[in-house]
């Protein structure tokens, strides 16, 4: 790879602020950069890593200049850093053609154009899949589902029976799609289940990571909306409702009959109860423990999960509470003293 | 679906208050109900759903009823409405017939009465499986593993070698049974593999989630007892042995050598740490990191793990510590003044 | 197995101190121990266990005695306990011979000596895989991944484009390699995926667990070094580094671009938020939610993590707040007395 700076300020429809004749041999993280090199600050939060870089430009936001160094402004940084990637990089390509002679495809099953089956993938009876959709090695896709167009399904996916997917969707391998939802009733000391006859609905423009679990509705659906981003090892049971461009990120958990609000966030490993609405844009910090409904636009975090700036001043408070005992043990004294002098 | 109430009480074994010759036309949950649809409500707690409901017709508890519905009275409704779906709906019913000329079986298998090996799926030498067993497309069932009649294993399922799982258990996709413990032991700066030469024991009537994870034991085993149920993403160490009826909720963990009781509850995200003991019919509340062994019919919450009624008491007054710091710092001015005024 | 501590001692080599000529019978945990059997004590913290133990004769540390059994003293008693189980079972062997005519070899694939590839795995094309490694069953091997010599991938493990894998490295079920990080730039409300060009990198001696994630690095590598040990269950997001002989216990999760030290433990449950760096020798307690750079050697523990030992302060002035707040009411009553009566 060779290209100047000029020429990377065309594909990002940015201006070059310095040396247009510069040229990168190279893309690379600002931590990480080596001289020769073009990297990128998101925003002008990460400025602090700009001084130690040997990356030799930088792609910045706009009105943004650097003494030592040639920059490219544009609107937004990391979007333009994606399309010079993909300028710059052939993609992936899989090495799999149409209906590999080491899958199975069961009877009454659609395929579009250009789907890819690789091998040791078993699509089962009554299966629908649009065009250009790839279902990687040791896939399967269950009873009646339908899968859109431009799916990428990649290794070892398992995608229960009925289940609705639409286009231009990523699954993760390890990823199971439409599990029974933990559902039982107790009798006699016994846990009966309770039989779960609803699907899953993933809809157009998701992306789902590694090893996330999504279970079947007990009855209607589970779903996923419009381009919601669901990070590995994520939990979402029986019954949740999560609106378009949520951010799930990794090993958060979702319980029974959730609704969580369109742009919502649940950061690394939190959790929500059952039963529970998280707002529009809202935001669960890692490890929060929701236990109550969250209004729009608002952040919590913790256990019990409280708006985020009161967990914090109660948090800075309790980290001084060994002081605060002593304080209040020392007024207990001069208290007693006070008492037995008035006496 | 097409039914009416008093065919639907004969189902139940219940009692219709209102129009026994209401028609209803379909089944859901009380939230997502449509005009002409049956629902039900689990117990009084959530009545407050009623007077919302769109339902025609609602199954109640005992001795409830409704001014402008329709109910059918029985003493469990959630295992009542259970027997509905049960008698209404057709089961799911797997493509596969018997062993899949696409599967692959090594020598010494036992294979019982209608077992289904579906596609891709390993059966390794010396294994039994019993009658009416299905195991889904690409299973791994390691060597000398036994598994009992009437199990669901669905796709994707990896038994590691020297298993015993019992009759009527279901396994879902993506699940790992038998993986070695964690057991290192550190020389010269090093961890060094500890052999794991113990196995998994699943009894009969278990239901395990997607993508669970189950250690086999460094010796002897690890036991999940005879009507437990695992939610998904559950991670058993070696050596644990889980009593009867317990139920493990998804993303919780459970450390090496623990002990868990009959009935025993780990709420979402729950931790135990190693060689602990859960008693009969404990809890843990979701996310409690139990650090040490907890009493029977205790509920714990919070980490480190208490008591629930004090971690609420305690969790109450940590709330308003900001409050209390504030009279703090007043009542030591006040006792300055005291103080001064008493010189 | 029937063997004498004597010959127990040579293996290990221990000293005897009770009756050499002493058979032993079977092995096993201390806890679970029969009569007749060999058991150990790791280190004298595990001696309460010895005065209920069934067990016939104990391997002990050094300078250790019984009144009541047969020891045999050695440096490192678990390690010593490794060694017999290692002599006297024979080790699990795989029934798979070479490649598979069931498995799938893509074009340009260089294997080794002695390589196992089991029905049902893909090898994609370009890939390089080491002398007396084993793909188990229904594995997946992207194109122009490298595998060293003596792996083990076990069943159902999916491996992306472009990873590189040591020598000696086990990878167990489920577990997902080189999945794509969790990357988007926001821009009309909708998350842009931003492209994922890097890698991961497993080196030397690492295991890891059942159905972990590893994701690929957005540029460059995301890398495991030598000696590491992964539970199950675990997330490792995109561009982190793992120093050597690090111990990552079940269900820990890595934000991006997170640096963690040589011999650093983070136990089961803790997390780590993206960009800070958890020093050499640094430990996180179980459950522990880092939110700051860790120093080397430091232990830290709970949400937001801090200090273990300042933790634990708070944690027991916490415990008795109600308590403290009793204290403080009785206080302002008897400075509100003392104050009227000053008047």
């Amino acid at each position: 790879m060779k290209i100047t700076l000029a020429e990377i300020a065309k594909i990002v429809d940015g201006k070059v602020v310095g040396d247009e004749s510069l040229t990168v041999t190279g893309l690379s993280g600002i931590q990480e950069a080596e001289e020769g090199q073009l990297t990128f600050i998101a925003d002008k939060k990460f400025t602090t890593y700009l001084k130690d870089t040997k990356a030799s430009a930088v792609i910045v936001p706009q009105g943004f200049a650097l003494d030592d160094k040639s920059v490219v402004q544009v609107d937004n940084p990391s979007l333009a850093f994606s399309k010079v990637i993909s300028a710059l990089f052939e993609p992936y390509t899989p090495s799999f053609k149409g209906v590999d002679p080491k899958a199975s495809v069961g009877a009454d099953v659609s395929l579009g154009k250009d789907v890819v089956i690789a091998p040791f993938t078993v699509i089962d009876d009554g299966c629908v899949i649009g065009d250009n959709t790839i279902i990687m090695p040791g896939g399967y896709v269950g009873q009646n589902t339908h899968i859109g167009s431009n799916c990428t399904i990649h290794a070892n996916v398992s995608v229960y029976h009925d289940t609705r997917i639409g286009h231009n969707v990523i699954i993760h391998s390890g990823t199971v799609i439409g599990s029974d939802g933990f559902g039982y009733t107790q009798q006699d000391e016994a846990h009966h289940k309770i039989p779960q006859i609803g699907h899953v609905v993933i809809e157009d423009d998701v992306e789902i990571g590694a090893n996330v679990t999504i279970d079947r509705a007990r009855f209607n659906q589970t779903i996923i909306r419009r381009g919601t981003k669901i990070d590995n090892l994520v939990q979402i049971a029986h019954n949740v409702d999560i609106g378009e461009a949520a951010l799930i990120i990794s090993q958060a958990g979702v319980s029974g009959s959730v609704n969580i609000g369109k742009g919502a966030i649940l950061a690394g490993q939190a959790g929500i109860a059952g039963h529970l609405s998280i707002g529009d844009g809202a935001i669960v910090a890692a490890q929060g423990g929701v236990t109550k409904s969250v209004p729009s636009g608002e952040m919590v975090s913790g256990y019990p999960a409280k708006p985020h700036k009161e967990a914090q001043k109660v948090n800075a408070a309790l980290q001084r509470l060994p002081e605060y005992v002593k304080t209040i043990r020392e007024l207990k004294k001069r208290v007693d003293e006070l008492e037995k002098k008035d006496k």
